[in-house]
């Protein structure tokens, strides 16, 4: 299916811009792990990595003194190694957005870049990120001493911090914020308290800018389970409306204590689909509910309410077909994985914008939302691991999210399949 | 269906800021009217016409002289009446969003607003619109001298353009852009040039945000045309996926002269459904095409194939609900019209950003999208007439939008059918 998600041959870097301990990977990062679900060919080159490999990862501040001729010249060179294997990259045909992590400090520097792309016809949009929030600075840069491979062999916490330190003063020495009115950027003010936007222009550059306004940092966590085992569950049909089955009541039942266990905050807000056996599943939780048509179940057009076994009987070829490509695969009338990703985009965005959240859903749908959460390719989507009658914790964390299971030890069918070894002819396999 | 556009009892004033002639009036409409079409309940509060009102239309430009005493009490009177007739609106219960349209041009003005806005618990975005771009200005100055009921009256052009010139000197003398960090605003520079957004946090705002960031005032058309004649149409079928009928495939081969005669550019982009019966309408264009999942009709669920006679004899009891809310409506297992509007809503902010663009689409999703265009109610939506075979043109203009509409003289059945005149029993009417 085509979507207006990508118009023609589109080429865009995202540049980051900043100081250390702005947060620039970390919203590289998240933008990345967005567009990629949408389908967009995304790749991150991060010049802190090409630096560590040229250079070593262990450098002094005084490497980033900008009066350090040497320092100054390896570091330019690992920059543009990191351009260089960019231009190769979109070159070798199907790359869409890459984002070139680095701080970009400088008119001087962005200049550069810019008149480079030019050259490649690769459009620029430049993501500054600000911060003068002396708290929000510190947090950071705890989190980078323990999490930068810059610091991995300093044994002394204090150390890395004051050398760290000392790091960003060189660069802030010679920063200079974006204030050419001819740029494409965004800046971000202290953490989502102000944007400035700058001459945005394609369908891309924009969903981007709307995303990036839609995030935040405080910690919280999302729980998904689909609805307790169904009627239709237990008789192996897929799709329709069914109540809960006598098992599935008894999820139902034993949801608000399995979930008061794991929740952090009292805040807590729940969402459903339309469909009776997810509304049934949250009726017993204590909190704000919302239904949601965009976490109705896939739509199997002309096979819901079949079994596998009648859609093999029925539709042999699109059964043979279905694992050659699961996340492609419409059902005749319905929909399929990939039309569920664009169903859910909206369902994601507001999902960064809340903090805590219980979704009751479906299983495609809840491998959709499972698969945003932790990264997870296309290909891989459709086979991902969701059992009924079991509450999934989800934790952003700077750099990804952590997942924990909890069963709630109420039997319930299997519907999981893993994907078969041949595809042709294949064995069943569960939507 | 609850949907996550409105969070509770929210209460949100849209306080515009900015010199006459910036288009305040214009976005103030627009975003009445997106609003509006997502079903939130809307009302603008325009101060000039409290002011004509109060002290008629023909006040010569000394009236907003900021040293005119008199003038700016009798201003300040219509300011305080729309502020009072607004919190008695969103007194009365209902009220969910006003728009409150003033030049709003000093601190000390918008302080008054806001802290009598706390006092009733309604919440405050500033939308500013500042321009330096004199030609825009210019444009804006003559669009208004031949809109404006201050100067209907006027019959020397040159006289009007002068005079309003004098009042904006006025207003510029005391203006004083947004520079409390405190305020929820964004402000628009040199219309979608550049954005400033400070503290946003709701749904709504962010929505608004979005969409405010989305619009663009390059003059254009939106052509709309249902798919040629199909076979289902030819049977009284609804739904499915069925080809052209003989008569539909001539339409085809007709669109593209009847498009070219009424196109004045020559970039245009073609977008249609999934569904046979419009991809293949488009077929012949020569323009770039784009299919929409999201653009499919609506899911008429159990009644998928069924003619109107069969849903009555199957289904008797929804068929005689249908007709008492057609707008919420839900087909067993399919969709609704309020479904439809969420599920376009994606591609309604698309729309705003391009240029011309002929849609072939389905009956329900056309009458969703000439809704929002043409500003309709909710309850009138499900009556549009959109016949067969008849090319309809947009032309979105200051303050509304224009329609023409070509009929391409090849017969085709007729699908519409009026409301009933009573609602229970209810005659045949089509979805």
């Amino acid at each position: 299916m085509k979507t207006v998600t990508v118009g023609g041959n589109l080429k865009l870097a995202c540049v980051m811009v900043g100081l250390p301990a702005r947060g620039k990977t970390f919203i590289a990062q998240k933008v990345s792990r967005y567009l990629r679900w949408l389908g967009i060919n995304i790749k991150i080159f991060n010049v802190g990595t090409y630096r560590r490999r040229d250079w070593g990862a262990s450098q002094p501040h005084s490497f980033f003194d900008p009066n350090n001729e040497e320092g100054k010249k390896q570091r330019e060179q690992s920059a543009w190694e990191a351009l260089e294997d960019m231009f190769q990259w979109f070159d070798e045909g199907s790359g869409e957005v890459a984002l070139y992590d680095a701080t970009n400090s400088t008119s001087e520097r962005r200049q550069f870049i810019l008149e480079h792309c030019n050259k490649k016809d690769v459009q620029v949009m430049f993501i500054e990120s600000i911060c003068d929030n002396e708290k929000l600075i510190l947090q950071n840069i705890m989190a980078v001493k323990t999490s930068s491979p810059d610091y991995s062999s300093v044994e002394e916490k204090q150390t890395a911090v004051q050398d760290f330190r000392n790091r960003i003063e060189h660069y802030a020495k010679a920063y200079e914020t974006i204030t050419d009115n001819e740029l494409t950027y965004i800046k971000l003010i202290n953490v989502g308290s102000k944007y400035i936007v700058n001459k945005i222009r394609g369908y891309l550059e924009s969903r981007v800018v709307y995303y990036l306004m839609n995030l935040h940092i405080i910690p919280r966590n999302i729980f998904i389970s689909r609805h307790g085992e169904s009627v239709y569950n237990t008789q192996g049909k897929i799709g329709g409306d069914s109540e809960l089955s006598p098992q599935g009541q008894l999820y139902a039942e034993a949801l608000p204590k399995l979930i008061s266990t794991h929740l952090k905050t009292q805040k807590l807000r729940v969402w459903t689909s339309t469909l009776r056996r997810t509304i049934a599943t949250g009726a017993k939780l204590p909190y704000p509910k919302l239904q949601w048509k965009s976490l109705d179940e896939l739509d199997a057009g002309v096979c819901d309410g079949l079994t596998y076994e009648e859609i093999a009987e029925r539709f042999p070829e699109d059964y043979a077909n279905r694992d050659n490509d699961k996340f492609n695969y419409r059902y005749r009338g319905g929909e399929s994985y990939h039309d569920l990703v664009l169903r859910l985009e909206p369902v994601i965005m507001e999902l960064e914008r809340q903090e805590d959240i219980v979704i009751i859903g479906h299983q495609a749908i809840l491998r959709c939302i499972y698969a945003y959460f932790m990264d997870l390719p296309q290909d891989r989507l459709p086979y991902i691991n969701i059992p009924l009658h079991t509450l999934i914790r989800l934790t952003p964390m700077p750099y990804g999210t952590t997942e924990e299971r909890f069963f709630a030890e109420i039997n319930a069918v299997d519907t999981f399949r893993p994907k078969p070894p041949q595809t042709h002819p294949s064995p069943p396999t569960n939507q």
